[in-house]
Parts: C-alpha cells; sequence; structure tokens
C-alpha cells in the first residue's frame, strides 16, 4: 500500500465533487446539481499529518467540508455509470476539503473560478492511508468531524446524491484519470468555521466502529 | 534544459491567468480585474506536438486563447513583486488554453467553477520548450495565432494588465509553486471558435522575427 507521503508525492490532480449531500445543498442556499460537477485542488494544498496546522490566510473565513477520497490507481478514460469501477481504486483517504468560504461566496457572486478560494497551501489535511480491504462498500460508511470536542458533522456515504460510480464515469469522461490522482467525493452538512487555535477532529466509522487509519487531529 | 515530454510528466500543476489583456477583457464583455486571478487547468489537458489533435467533446464551442506559458524551476512561495523574479523561470512554452466557452459561459451565469471548461483532455496544447536565453524580455514579445492560415491573435506581451513579477507574487502567495508547474499569462484580443478538420498556426516574434523553437501547429 502507497504511504501518505508517497500519495502526496504522486498526486498530479485533486478532483472534488460540490453539492453531493442533499442536506449540504440546502445549507448553502445552492441549487441541487442535475449532474455531478467537480473542480480542482492543487497538489499543493495537501497537509500531511506529520505537516503541522492549516493556515488561515488574513481575511479568510476558514470552513471545513469532510470528505471521503478515493486514491486513483490506474489510468481511467470514459468509464461508464455501470462499468466495473473498484479496480480504479487503489485505496481511501478521509480528507478535509478547507475552504476559503468568503472567497468562494465572492467568486460565485462574480462568475470567477473556486481555484483561490480551495487552493491556499494547507487547504487539503488528509488521514493516513485506508486499504480497500477495510472499506468493503464506500456507499455504506460514517463520516464525522468535530471542533473542540463538539460533533459538527457526522452522516452516512449513503447519503450521497451521485454515487461513486456515477462520479468516475463523468469525471473520466472530461479528464483522464492517472495513477496518484484524488477524487473527493463531496461533503455532508454541517460544514462551518474555524479559526487558528480551534482543534478539528475526524475519522470514519463502520457499523458503529472506528477506522484507526481514518483517525485525524488537524490543528 | 527539459524536454517537452518531460514537461508533461514533471508538471503537477497549470496556474493560468484570467483576464490579463484590456481588449480581450472588452471582447468577452467581462468586467477588468483589479487584481489577477488565477484558475487551474489539470496536467492531464496538455496535449505535445506529437499527440494528435485537440479534440472537440460533443456539444461543446471550442475557443482558443493563445498564451504565453512559464514553466517553473523551483519552488516559490510568498514573493514579492518586487523581487527578483526570473529564476523563478526554468523556460518559457507557447500554449492554447482552449477553452469550452459555451461551458464557460454557463458555470459563470450559474457560480460554477470553471475546472470543466478547462480541463478536457487536449485543451492545453504547447509547443516545443523555449530557453530563456531567447527571450530576454517576456514583455516585450508577439504572439500570433492563425485559424486556416488566417490572422486571429497578435498581439504584443507588453499589453499584460498584469506582468510576470506580479502574477508570480500573487500566485505564490496562495499555492506554492513547484519545479514543473505552468503557468499561463492570459490570452490578447481575437479569441473565437474553432471546429474539428480546422488548423490552427502559432508562433512567437521577437522584434518581427520568429523564434522557430515556439512555432505550432494544431488541428
Ligand atoms: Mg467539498
Ligand atoms: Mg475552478
Ligand atoms: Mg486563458
Amino acid at each position: 500500500m502507497a504511504t501518505l507521503a508517497s500519495i502526496k508525492n504522486n498526486c498530479r490532480k485533486v478532483i472534488c465533487i460540490g453539492r453531493n449531500y442533499a442536506d449540504h445543498v440546502k445549507e448553502l442556499n445552492n441549487q441541487r446539481p442535475k449532474q455531478p460537477f467537480f473542480f480542482l485542488k492543487p497538489p499543493s494544498s495537501i497537509l500531511l499529518p506529520s505537516e503541522g496546522s492549516v493556515l488561515r490566510p488574513k481575511g479568510v473565513n476558514l470552513h471545513f467540508e469532510i470528505e471521503l477520497g478515493l486514491v486513483i490507481g490506474k489510468t481511467v478514460r470514459d468509464l461508464n455509470e455501470n462499468d466495473e469501477w473498484q479496480s480504479a481504486i487503489e485505496q481511501y483517504v478521509l480528507a478535509i476539503d478547507m475552504t476559503g468560504r468568503n472567497v468562494q461566496e465572492e467568486a460565485k457572486k462574480k462568475g470567477l473560478p473556486w481555484s483561490i478560494a480551495k487552493g491556499y497551501d494547507t487547504f487539503l489535511p488528509l488521514s493516513g492511508p485506508i486499504s480497500r480491504e477495510k472499506i468493503t462498500d464506500p456507499h455504506g460508511i460514517e463520516l464525522y468531524l468535530k471542533v473542540n470536542g463538539e460533533v459538527k458533522q457526522e452522516d452516512n456515504t449513503e447519503l450521497m446524491l451521485f454515487r461513486i460510480p456515477r462520479q468516475l464515469s463523468d469525471i473520466s469522461k472530461v479528464m483522464t484519470l492517472e495513477k496518484g490522482d484524488i477524487i473527493l467525493t463531496g461533503t455532508p452538512k454541517g460544514v462551518g468555521p474555524v479559526v487558528t487555535g480551534d482543534v478539528m477532529e475526524a475519522g470514519i466509522r463502520i457499523g458503529g466502529k472506528e477506522v484507526e487509519e481514518a483517525k485525524m487531529r488537524v490543528e
């Protein structure tokens, strides 16, 4: 299994699905998408557990979004939704899609790209790698995120509006997926702000049981 | 000097400056930006001269944008506009920022990211690498692009609204630049559609003289 450092080194693009949980769409007053849409974060935004804290740029309202991440294991192009898709995934990671919410809202209003709001250094903390054997059904796991001990996000991936094969299909019809690419599958409801000094703890539970590799603690 | 194949292999992000020539801002009825903004194209969109044609996805109004590209040679973080910046650039490339204009216009209207409009496979044709010795002043070269022999774009990089040190500064304060990253510095006026079968020819002139390495021909 690839180490986390090699995941960072080998990553050439991070593709993030937007608005993939109905209650999260509502909480930000967004339109529910008719098809998956996605955006890119740069690999330079990845923050490994050993690399310290998320940095809040001056004037930025920093929001957390807990998401299940897929690490791609091979070249994938034009996948169909009903094709075998499991073998495209080499392993999983838990990820926090840190977002400059005020920067994003201004971009949305002006019709500008989201890349700055999503792309600052340290805006993509990752957990340790999680093997496919641990996550036999990625559509049936619970993601959670706490801030200073208080639960903020806690939902099951069964609530995804577009499931992983549909995501892989739609993305790979636009851009070829390459070994090492990371896909973030969207965030459930409960996103909110953090400030310097806050501690985010996040993880995955399967059938109520904590997955040790997925445990994250980020300041 | 790095070969073009190694430029593609080593590229981990492509950062594109938007609206950086006044007449191009006007032709698309856009607002002139108060500061540089930028978006990402995935490395998977790079098309080398040996790799065939730009592919127009079904239903997409495909536009060309000729741009001077910078290939980054070292890690750059928090550069100031007045710092020495030339050494950050390892070499230059000429690039066409292919854009799904209707996809982008719809994204702009809905406040959605530009990543799909900009990120399809083959949407980033590159010329051969051009050494720094050839381009002693990147703010004083002429870019041109012809379609089927007819000149569509032809302007000098002296018209950039934000010059390269400002671009490097603004980008590197958001995301760390890494060796191999590519920056597209914006397109002059004259962008327009191409259809399957059209031939784009592009190049750079310095003092009226063609730079051989920059010559491109893409179908
Ligand atoms: Mg997200
Ligand atoms: Mg974008
Ligand atoms: Mg452009």
